[in-house]
């Protein structure tokens, strides 16, 4: 017997066969005894039919009337899988943001939840009542439905997971868990049982779009066991949990990818006090997000090369940014290319174990690859490499990590 | 400068375009120095889509369930008519049942509306920001959004206008106005300009489906001056309102018809105190309507003939239900006959006017017409003929009360 938060997304509840199907899983845990709440996305589609309609009439419209509209998508979904519950004899109601209620910043569009009240809620999940809870919705001090931006179910799950002290969130998606690397490329990665907070943020900072990032912090912050399976099998999923849990820590956990970068190399760069600061200000005032940086050491003591990497729609705003602020450092010339990828190799083994990164160059080196930037972090290694390179990199690395599975 | 409520039906906001000619409409209002708020139904459509949702999950649903989920084809409306008129530059917001609050009673899916907080509402109004408020919803005392039943959107509108105190409640539908009948049947029916409360229930009641009967009860009550006229021109329409507003009042101001009618006649029942309630007792258990109800004086002085009218919907139930507690009274024979039509005569004016009903007999004679029943009340005079001749009677009287347009 546990508590339980379920979060099934737009395609799990696309139409009222699938909500039925739902109704069925959800049936099948309270019927274990557990207490259960679940959280709905919108059926997929909807939501982007609402926000058509938004953006046709004004393309910049206020946010709390899109708010209002949007919203809807989750309420009609909540109904819906109740009165399924109910048929197949669940006690079982539906809860908006706003009757819970969960508090949310003022922020429409993109609102942070603040709070959750779960009194009234778990007094009717300790009688059995499964609540079915609308995600991506909140309500904002001005009395208003705030959403939480696209991807929010998530973050909902999550939160009231924290909030009710649940055991376990079970995020059920259309994959069936946390791969070593991305299948469609490696046909020998593997499904993991269990992986950490922290690699799971990187992971999905590098691409690996299972859990929205925000709810990740939010699992690590309040320590909530979040399982990622799919709706459409009986498989078990991939357990993202407190590095305590794991007991058998792998040296690496996964390698993960993101074709979304693109390398600016200022040549000739004076090399003096300030000069970064003058770099990376205007970058950053125009919203520009910077990621790896590299600073060779001054090899003439006067100038020095700096390369650090953008996303690639970012690019060309970046090289008019670093044009027009020229004056404030200067440098000898601009190189950009876009035709990189990162790749990482992530895990909270290479804490305890050096030769994490020199498998990684090696095995790079033997395959010809050539590795144009490299940044490091506790639990991460990243290189730049050519585009091209990808697949390669991705099998070679995956082997070398003894990740393959049999 | 007023204070006004307009109230668009589903047709008038059925998608986008439509939804910022209604915009234009508001903003015409407001520019004009008067307070405005509107009242929006669900685009038209999406109300039944999200009925058929609940219907084919479990024909038999919560309905706290239902309120959740049809309540939200309002919502959108609200939001996208908020954006609509801030990108024509006027100042709106939008605001559901449960942000007023709208106060009803607990009756999910026909609930009636209670209270109407309007302090903040006022305030807004006030400084000329223009309140888009979703019909057919409400706040239930178990914190749960209610709906007010199909339709409900004009008594949103007329009970929104009595708790603001509103010079006039317009209401924008697909018909121009009030005729003084079908206009299908008589081309030469007129629009009416002013029609009393009282008229306008009679019509509404038998089958003039312009304006909701709970809707003109409340506007009744309230005092509430309603404008029916037409989203799609600038026409003006009828007005609802008072007798004392209508200056020249006609004899008769309308001919109305309703078609679902079906008759029963029970021959040779025992003519004796409480027969009648054992009839009407078990009709009215099992929520059958009974309408015209006619009794002759009794011929032989032990058995009289009884003759009444249901919903043609309800004819065979009503048939079962007599036949089951014919121990109770008694009867020689039943007969059936569903091929009836209801004409009657509305117009305050009858009151203070004799002829009316004998005008009403003469014509149909005139025509070979039979009338099978016939019963009358302050205002009206109502009877039962033949279905196939009721555009003969339709034409015949409404020359006959000086109604036919030159």
């Amino acid at each position: 017997m546990a508590r339980i938060v379920m979060k099934f997304g737009g395609t799990s509840v696309g139409d009222v066969a699938r909500i039925q199907n739902v109704a069925r899983r959800v049936k099948r845990e309270a019927q274990a005894g557990n207490e259960v709440a679940v959280v709905v996305s919108a059926m997929s589609g909807v939501t982007n039919q609402l926000v058509a309609w938004c953006t046709e009439i004004a393309p910049l419209h206020d946010a709390r009337e899109y708010d209002t509209v949007v919203s809807t998508g989750e309420q009609v979904t909540i109904g819906l899988l109740a009165i399924a519950l109910q048929e197949l004899g669940v006690d079982a109601r539906s809860w908006m943001g706003w009757q819970i209620p969960i508090h949310s910043d003022g922020v429409h569009g993109k609102a942070r939840i603040l709070s959750i009240d779960t009194d009234e809620m778990l007094k009717r999940l300790a009688k059995g009542q499964v609540a079915v809870v609308a995600g991506f919705q909140g309500l904002g001090p001005d009395n208003r439905v705030t959403t939480l931006g696209r991807g929010g179910s998530d973050t909902s799950a999550v939160a009231l997971a924290a909030a009710l002290k649940a055991d376990r969130c079970d995020i059920y998606t259309d994959v069936d868990g946390v791969y070593t690397t991305d299948p469609r490329i490696v046909t020998k990665a593997k499904k993991l049982d269990k992986i950490t907070y922290e690699e799971m943020l990187e992971l999905a900072s590098v691409g690996a779009k299972v859990l929205q990032t925000r709810s990740v912090e939010m699992a690590m912050k309040h320590r909530v066991r979040v399982q990622v399976l799919s709706s459409f099998s009986d498989e078990p999923g991939t357990l993202v949990c407190d590095e305590d849990e794991i007991v058998e820590k792998a040296l690496v956990s996964g390698i993960a990818y993101s074709r979304d970068e693109a390398k600016i190399t200022l040549v000739g760069v004076e090399d003096k006090p300030g000069v970064a600061a003058r770099i990376f200000g205007p970058l950053a005032e125009a919203a520009i997000n910077v990621d790896m940086i590299v600073q060779n050491v001054s090899h003439d003591g006067a100038t020095t090369d700096l390369t650090f990497t953008v996303g690639k729609a970012d690019l060309e705003k970046a090289k008019q940014v670093i044009e027009k602020a020229k004056s404030g450092f200067g440098f000898k010339a601009l190189a950009a290319d876009s035709n990189v990828v990162k790749v990482s190799v992530i895990g909270v083994g290479m804490r305890s174990h050096a030769g994490v990164a020199l498998t990684m160059f090696k095995t790079l080196a033997e395959k010809g690859i050539n590795i144009q930037v490299i940044s490091t972090s506790e639990i991460k290694v990243s290189v730049l490499i050519a585009e091209d390179y990808t697949e390669l990199a991705l099998r070679a690395l995956h082997t070398a990590y003894e990740l393959d599975s049999a």
